[in-house]
This record gives C-alpha cells, sequence and structure tokens, in this order.
C-alpha cells in the first residue's frame, strides 16, 4: 500500500497529480490518500500529526509525506524506515517523529533525480517516484546516514500545543493521551477544560477534551466549534491548571 | 464494490483512515468514496439523501453509512439488507430510508466487536471491519432483528425542509421530484419559487427550483448561491404556495 | 487510466457517483481525480487549465472534462483526440486548448445516449459511460467532424489572465512560462510583480511570480495569499510593464 500525507490541499490538481504517478509507477499497488491538510508550513506539527496516524499501517506500507516550505531550497531527499514502515520526504523534520522510539530506524539521503524537476512540486516529480520504486521493491540511489544527523532528531517528542484543527473546529494537540491523567483540568485560551470520555456525554456547547482515535489529547465543543469558541487554531499553546511543561518534555 | 456514505468531512486523515482499513481487509474489492460531506448531527436528513443515492448501485454493493453525533453512547451498530444491497451503520434512523418500500428488507444487529474499539471512530474500527467481511462474503457475528424495531422505522418518507447544501449554494430538499408537479410554485424563506427544467432555463440570477440528478426537488439560483441568496441552509421548511403538507406524509 | 477533470466541486456526491460510473464499467481500468474544482462556468479558463495539466499522462489515458454551465442546452457532446490521449466532454470550447497543436488531433459528436440521461448531470449519465467504453477500448456510436468546426478552435493559446486560484491563493494564469522573460515585471491589481524561482526565494510576505510546476505563469506570496494581498481571483486581467499583448496573441 501507497499512502500519502500532504499539505497540497483537497482542491486544485496537485493530490490528483501525485496519485498519477504513483498509480503508473506501482501498478497493482493500493493508493490511499490519507490526509491532504497536513499543517502547511509546519513540518513539525505535521509530523507529531503523522506519527500519531502510523499505527494501523502494516510494515509494508509506503508513505509519500510532504509539508515542504523550502520546496527548491537546499534541503535533501530522503526516505527512512522505522517500525517496520518506509516514508519518504524532505529532510526538514517532518519524518522524526515517525523514527522516535525506534532503535532500528534506518535514514537515507536520495540521490536519484528525475530526468526533469520542477522548482516547486518535488512530491510529484521526486519523493512519488521513490515511494514508487520502494513499494515495487526496487532499489533507490541513496546513501545511508546516522538518524541522528537529520532534521529534528532532537525535537522534543510531544508538542503542549495545537497541531490540527479538523472541519468540525475540533482543536487535536500534540499531547499523546496516555500523558495526561483524566482528571487533568487543560488550559488553552484562557479557558479551564475539563475531561469527557465522548462527545456524547457532553451537554450541546460546551468545551471538553478527551482521547480521540489517533490517541491524542483534542479540546472540542459538543455540537460545535471548539476553534470558533476559543478563536484558537494551529500553534496555540496548551497548559494545565497544575503544571505541566515538566510532564511533555522529551 | 464498497462506498462509503459519512459526515467525516472531506479534510483531515478520517476518510483516508477509513479507506484503509477497508483496502486492507477486502483486498480486491473497489472502494468509492461516494460521500463525506453527508448533514452532520442529521440522521434523518442524511438518510434521506441517501436512499436518493443509491439507485445506481449494484445488488451486491456494501455501503458504510456513518452519521453519528451519539458515537461512544448508547446505540447499536447493524447492518441492514435492502433492495439487494447491504449498509453497515448506526442504529439512528440514518439506515431508515433505504429500507423504505422493500418488504423483504432484513435488518441485524451487530455483535460482533473490534480487539480495539476507540470511543469517537466506530467507523474505522467497527463499521468498516463489517462492511469489508461483508463485502468478502464472510459472515459477521450478528442478530436478525424486526426491521420495524429500528430507529427511524415510522419516519415518513419525505422531507418538507432542506437537507444538503451543495458546493454551489443549491439548496437539495428531501421531496421526490415524482411528488411535487411541475406547475407548482414553492414558498422557501419567504420567496415564492417556480419550476425550471435546467440551470440553463433559466435567466442569471434567478431563483428556480428543478428535480435534481437524483430526483430530488432543488432550489437554485443560476449561476449563483441560492443558500446565500435565502439565507437558508439545511433544515428550512418548505411549502408551496396553494398547500402541502398533506402530500409528504408517509 | 481514466482522469477526471470537473467543476463537480470536492464535496458532495457528484465526484464519487461519477467515479462508481466509471469503476462499474471500465473494472480493472484506473481511476485518477485530477481536478474537482476547475473553473466553474468558465470552460475557456478551465481549457486552458486542463491543455497544462495533461502532459505527463501517457497516450492511453481517457480524459472526462465536465466544466459545463450549459447542461441540458443546446450543446453536443463530443470526444476528441489530441497529442495521442482522448477526451470526452462537451462541445463549449473546454476541449479546444488540450487539440491545440496537433496536426493529427481527432473530433468526433457523440451519438449515443444512455437509456436514462437526466437533465443535469451529463457527465455520470452520458460522457462517463462513453469515457469507459473508450478506456475498454469498446466503440462509442459517434460522427468524425472537423476539428475546427467545434466550439474554441478559434481560441488564442494563451490568456492573459489569472484562470485558477489555489487553496494557498496562489494565483495560476493562463501564460506558459516560456512565453514571459524571467526579468520581465508583471502588472495584476495595480501592482508590479518580479519574478523569484521559487517561494524559499522570496521574503515572506512578499508578492512575486514563478513558473510553476504545470508551466504555467503563477503570482503568490510567500507564506501568503496572493488572492488575499490583491483581492483578485479568476478572470483577473495582467499585463506587463513593458507591454504585453502581442505576445500572448494566437
Amino acid at each position: 500500500m501507497l499512502v500519502t500525507y500532504t499539505d497540497f490541499g483537497i482542491t486544485g490538481p496537485y493530490t490528483g497529480q501525485l496519485e498519477a504517478v504513483l498509480k503508473r509507477l506501482a501498478p497493482g499497488v493500493t493508493v490511499v490518500h490519507l490526509q491532504a491538510d497536513a499543517p502547511a508550513f509546519k513540518p513539525r506539527a505535521a509530523g507529531c500529526l503523522l506519527r500519531s496516524l502510523v499505527g494501523p499501517f502494516a510494515p509494508e506500507t509506503v508513505f509519500v509525506c510532504v509539508v515542504d516550505p523550502g520546496v527548491g531550497m537546499d534541503r535533501d531527499p530522503i526516505w527512512v524506515k522505522a517500525h517496520g514502515r518506509r516514508f519518504v520526504g524532505p529532510d526538514n523534520g517532518l519524518l522524526a517523529g515517525v523514527m522516535r522510539d525506534d532503535p532500528q530506524a534506518e535514514a537515507h539521503r536520495i540521490r536519484w533525480r528525475p530526468a526533469r524537476l520542477s522548482n516547486s512540486f518535488h512530491g510529484r516529480d521526486l519523493f512519488a517516484p521513490v515511494a514508487a520504486a520502494l513499494a515495487m521493491g526496487e532499489g533507490v540511489d541513496s546513501e545511508a546516514v546516522c538518524p541522528s544527523t537529520l532534521c529534528g532528531a532532537d525535537w522534543p517528542r510531544e508538542m503542549a500545543e495545537v497541531i490540527y484543527v479538523d472541519v468540525y473546529g475540533n482543536l487535536v494537540t500534540g499531547l499523546s493521551g496516555d500523558s495526561v491523567p483524566l482528571e487533568a483540568r487543560l488550559l488553552l485560551g484562557g479557558r479551564e477544560i475539563a475531561y469527557r470520555r465522548v462527545f456524547g456525554e457532553a451537554p450541546v456547547g460546551e468545551l471538553f477534551w478527551y482521547v480521540n482515535s489517533m490517541g491524542l489529547v483534542e479540546v472540542a465543543v459538543s455540537e460545535g466549534s471548539a476553534s470558533r469558541v476559543l478563536e484558537m487554531g494551529i500553534g496555540a499553546p496548551l497548559a494545565r491548571a497544575d503544571g505541566f511543561e515538566q510532564e511533555v518534555s522529551a
């Protein structure tokens, strides 16, 4: 299976162009668009979200990951292997999260270049062909490097801030549900927020936090928009009424 | 063929996660995303729209249907068979519409539970695996129940209100085109609205109603947005200048 | 491969309904949604954008193209062959761009009609079945016509205006990058705009133009929205500080 995770947007021809390359070069391999609105310009938040999404995918999955504000500038294309799965993308920290906690993780700088490489669409021209080749079991001209030399290798595991706002205005944070006790009251946008197990347990209009289906802490309003109520978006910092920072350090 | 009909939104990872499960558990079965912006929080409107969409699909099609405001609360997962097709979803009325007019319709409460069931994403964790199993011809642990005991079994066939607003601001209603004579003038948002056969027959800017490609009455503005002109959305009630209600009763 | 290029919108059931028809009638043929937000109501802009997108697709590709404000009115359905690829759509100029520069281009008026043809969704009912038949190597009842008799046959090759606004607010123009020297300063919305090779070379917030991955001139703001900065959208005219019009004539 080939899985795409990008900030190309859900409109426009970009995801379709990527898919066309994957399906042409890897005939017979299933393609799934996991997400096309990963946090743009924010490789660290996008990488944190990506890490929370890959768990259910089988080891043979190859991910094409592109959140690449510096496309065309000086950053290397890489592919990495972590927890059995392979990921292709830019060396800007986006892939740092998925490599965490795997002592066997591998990293490779990609030396191969396509005959025609546009300045602005490496997803289509470079990352997709590499991912297709990996999915087909073909080799890719690349050089093994030490994972610790990659951008983002020293980033902490969790982010005490909003990393994604979904279509309903739910605020996904970079905190693992495991790291926050259910009795904790969170602070976001000046509001103190208590836990509910599911949407249905919160009165309509109530602001609450819960552990979402990716295992992340998410702030929501029952049948409403937390993003609108709090006027907060990606990057908004989260705290705990009784102190927090020490728990989310690397 | 596996078909998804959900309110998961077109952004975010949710539809992609659903698709990944379907393609993993039902390899070789075609997956089509019919709609990811079904009316949220509104199982009755969503079910009315669903009913208008299933006609062209072959009997072997299996639909995964999720509009489920109470996910995680007390409602049963079900699968039903109606007009030859199978549908998997929550017992909250969403599947009531597709069962109408089929005296042979079957209903089944699903007893099977996955090893890991998240609180908020039964579409991915429970409904998708069941749909994949049905599409693969596998059995699913479930219990046959009488269709008349399901939520929504007593809902009327049609809805004299707006049930969906499309990307152009066209207002789809829950009225079948068959039930409204072409000379009828409809009342919506205080405006009296006449019939046109197609968009091209209405002067630019004119408000009109027509029978859309799903067979439903739809209110539109030629090269404009009926939603914006009328400031109306899902739930807005529709009437007829010469009386209406009696015709749309069950 | 079957490729869709439409203005059906990314929400709603329309693209899914189209896909369902294609996958049912052309089993085993890969379907890719290239774009579902082609410029609505604007066959010429949509055709200009389409022409810039087809280059990477293999000759055996069949495109279903629908931007059809006059659906249900008096325009013929056609299929054309150009540069080896086949395209199915309305004869309203949408397919004029892809036929340019191919002296061997063929055009065919489609005589076949489905048993059931809705007034408003010829994409699903007529164009998709024809495209599926072509992709399966089946014949379609149609009549060869001279390409020069088609709508749009006399339209110029390039458009000195904005033809698409992407999700980031980048303004795609109908000018080929080849036709504008890099030292040119463009005029759009009263602003004089200089060239940058890539986003990363422009300071954050700067308005610039570059040659995008489709080969078209695009006006952008680094980590911002050119559409918002200029308050310009599709149709906004472009000029050159030192004169322009003569270069973009047919």
